[in-house]
């Protein structure tokens, strides 16, 4: 399984997500999901994957054979918009899962995935798109700043709650760090280290990454803060009022 | 959908969950999934349903048609034991979902439903037994002193941070009301009123209902206030290296 999410703030994006593998229970390895590719300088974009292995390796690929073949066929380079890029990724993704249905419907198995584009077009406003398994995608808007790949549950209230296109990137970055935290802590496919990359709006320079281990001093303290505030918080509600009762004399 | 949790501390057990009943999207009613029965003294009981409504409401009956009856034939009132009490229930769902297994298959439909019963019998433990599909169950354990059914995995990780059967029954019910308000706030299909149901161990008195709508003062004020401390608790939290050196004089 896979958690990851995405979050476009007036001040850029930040995309987080976890970098647990699995083939079953008991084959269980630690891979990268999120993706950059050495695009022209007039853009930059990062790609997050859940869903079959083979099929989100095998799309990164066809994405960078594409940048680097000098024909003048479509890539990411070569697209307009946004909107063209994740449709290009989705026409790529069909045609990989379409290449493997057979063999693979034969084995019960799913080579579908899921997809998060993020990234600008110099001159344009920066994005998010989720690209469905289908090919077709969905922007995020400013109502809903954010879009979740793979395990998306345990990790959305809190987003719901806190997230809004105001916040700071670094502060987007906390909220998404405590977003995975939740998942991590309730699924045991999704785990640790995180990958975080972080793209400032306007720049269209590659992305920043960083990957947090369970040893990491920052994501150590910011568990143990996180969990502190919560308990006081909790401990802060009002009582209700026959608690109130039951402390007068009788 | 539902969400129903059941959370047991030394003191006694909260029962929580919520009153929406849907039969597709433009079929949408409210209805009570917290149940308590007419029993002997010596015991006290409360089930909590989710699943195909038809079902749990014929399991309630039935197991009130054996409570009435004088042929002294099986019922909550003739167990010895809380985990027979589970069996029973257990039986009592199978049979029900197979007298209609037939019918329901021909329409694409699934009959079962997921249930947890709460109660004590005096001089025993009270106790807590999510009872599956299948009919038979499992018992909530000193390590994880909850148990959930339906739409579970929004409400999850506030309680896993903030359980422990030390707390007391007062604040379990507050966090009950969190994993339920962060349930609503993500999933269309599960909404207001709460029902919430209290049992105080070693009473074997019938648990006391209330219902919380939306505009209940108490409600009102939680959500506020929880919402409140949980974004001053994410604005104290530290700042990243990258951000401090911003603050510093170029």
């Amino acid at each position: 399984m896979t958690y990851c999410l995405a979050i476009k703030v007036d001040e850029g994006i930040c995309f987080a997500g976890d970098t647990r593998s699995n083939a079953g229970a008991d084959y269980v390895t630690s891979c990268r999901k999120l993706h950059a590719f050495e695009t022209a300088p007039d853009r930059a974009f990062l790609l997050q994957v859940a869903g079959n292995l083979a099929t989100t390796q095998e799309i990164c690929n066809w994405i960078r054979r594409d940048l680097l073949a000098t024909d003048g066929r479509e890539s990411l380079n070569t697209v307009q918009y946004m909107f063209e890029a994740a449709d290009y990724v989705g026409r790529i993704s069909r045609a990989i899962v379409d290449r493997h249905a057979a063999a693979l419907a034969s084995s019960g198995v799913s080579g579908e995935s899921s997809l998060i584009l993020g990234g600008q077009i110099a001159g344009q406003e920066h994005q998010i798109l989720l690209i469905y398994p289908q090919g077709n995608c969905i922007e995020a808007t400013t109502d809903t700043p954010y879009l979740q790949i793979g395990e998306n549950k345990y990790g959305k209230p809190m987003v719901d709650r806190l997230v809004s296109t105001s916040i700071s990137l670094e502060q987007a970055t906390r909220l998404a760090l405590i977003s995975l935290d939740a998942t991590i802590r309730s699924n045991a496919t999704v785990a640790s280290p995180v990958d975080l990359a972080i793209y400032r709006a306007g720049t269209q320079q590659q992305p920043i990454f960083s990957r947090l281990g369970d040893t990491d001093p920052y994501l150590i303290n910011l568990r143990k803060s996180w969990n502190e505030n919560l308990r006081s918080s909790f401990d802060a509600l009002e009582a209700f009022d026959w608690e109130t009762m039951q402390e007068q004399p009788g």
